[in-house]
């Protein structure tokens, strides 16, 4: 087994989430310039890239045996076993339109776990943290514990997702099988959907389509919260794709079952 | 023409606005007993009526001679030709996932039409506000005033509704077709969607199935801003219903053309 420096590694984590909101909050809410990735509407924002730049300076000056995967940047091997996972601006369509429902991703893995998530809103000025035995939210009211809700049975859920699309089409009526049997529905969160599954105020988050990058810092978060999260299938989600996020292992199975049945 | 004191006015709606602030902000995020007005899904939670009593407390004491209409305690006439447009929390499934875009909408009208209104959002601390010749944001980081794009064609824009189905399956049809021809569609924003566009965020709201309350403070604030409010055949939208919101005149006809083509 080898010895981590949990300090250190959160010192760093913490060092990367206020570098993001310094780099990013300034833009928020001002006249961008948007480019396109491609032929679909992807916009990235000089904030994005500013604020992702701004991460891997510090991981280049305090952790240069790490990797790193991140969203604008793409991925630098390390030697240490250790990877960030960095997505500076998740939801930036939210960005764009003003919302406070975009955030900064920060997850730190091994090569079979997420060990720490940060899911940072620097306008709404809250941080959501899971790991290393601890999870928290931190906001200028106070810090409180992170903990998932105990519900069990869907048609006391509230499900969240993005896009009521899901997905491919396959993705999308699967997703509307099982909105159907949950209490409440919400649309457009990104990933502040999983904030709110860790502060225990909605149930469950699923998605489709998502990037390495979207899923670990949440991962980390609703873990250390008590939550469960898995691909569709019920295998690990670090790899993206379709992720499902339950508060607890029974609300977890009841969805897995309506989206695979 | 009656005079009207518009300072005295001004105290007041921000008197009422903090004091919904108040008697909600406590109750953000914290377990509540729901209740539940009808056999559909409508939450009303302790801090909605708190609110409102709080504001009607205040109208009493301040302006009894003025009506008000108000979402949980109904009508009340008035003499002095003003009434009081009261929505303690619009939004109230945003309230109870968490998500900081439910706010409280007060509106002063009269017999034709809105002088004043403000949408505020008590946990990201924003006001938004406009009549009497003034738009603005206030918010802890400062105060800027409130301008709407100049977003003339439907392919430049940002639309933003609350709910996918939006109302009847006609006025869903109708919502999709308008989407289809937009560059970016959002959901799930209840009336901070309208404050997004009164602040030159995003550029076209459309809802359906509103209550008067719902619609009058929006409609002051955005007018103030430079937008449009109708319903979607162009008819005032004061009295809820169909609600269609565009930053320009230009916008406002295009989309007219598509949800009534």
């Amino acid at each position: 087994m080898r010895s981590l420096d949990i300090e250190a590694l959160l010192a760093t984590a913490h060092a990367l989430a206020d570098a993001a909101r310094e780099a990013i909050l300034p833009l928020f809410r001002t006249p961008l310039s948007i480019e396109s990735k491609s032929d679909a509407f992807d916009p990235v924002t000089l904030a994005d890239r500013r604020a992702e730049e701004a991460m891997r300076a510090i991981l280049a000056a305090e952790r240069p045996e790490d990797g790193i995967l991140g969203e604008e940047g793409g991925a630098i091997g390390g030697s240490s076993g250790l990877t960030w996972v960095l997505d500076p601006i998740d939801g930036t369509r939210a960005f764009i339109s003003g919302t406070p429902t975009w955030g900064v991703l920060i997850g730190l893995r091994d090569s079979e776990q997420v060990l720490h998530g940060i899911i940072d809103q620097p306008f709404t000025g809250e941080r959501f943290e899971g790991g290393f035995g601890t999870a928290e939210w931190t906001h200028s009211s106070g810090t409180r514990p992170l903990a998932v809700r105990k519900t069990t049975n869907l048609e006391d859920a509230t499900i969240l997702t993005t896009f009521p699309e899901v997905g491919t089409d396959a993705e999308g009526a699967a997703f509307r099988k099982l909105s159907e049997k949950c209490r409440l529905t919400r649309y457009g969160l990104d990933c502040y959907a999983y904030a709110l599954l860790a502060a225990g105020h909605v149930d469950l988050v699923v998605e489709a389509g998502l990037h390495p990058y979207d899923i670990c810092a949440p991962i980390g978060v609703i873990e250390a919260a008590g939550g469960v999260v898995t691909s569709w299938q019920g295998e690990p989600a670090l790899d993206g794709g379709a992720a499902l996020a339950a508060a607890t292992p029974e609300l977890h199975r009841a969805a897995m079952d309506v989206l695979n049945g």
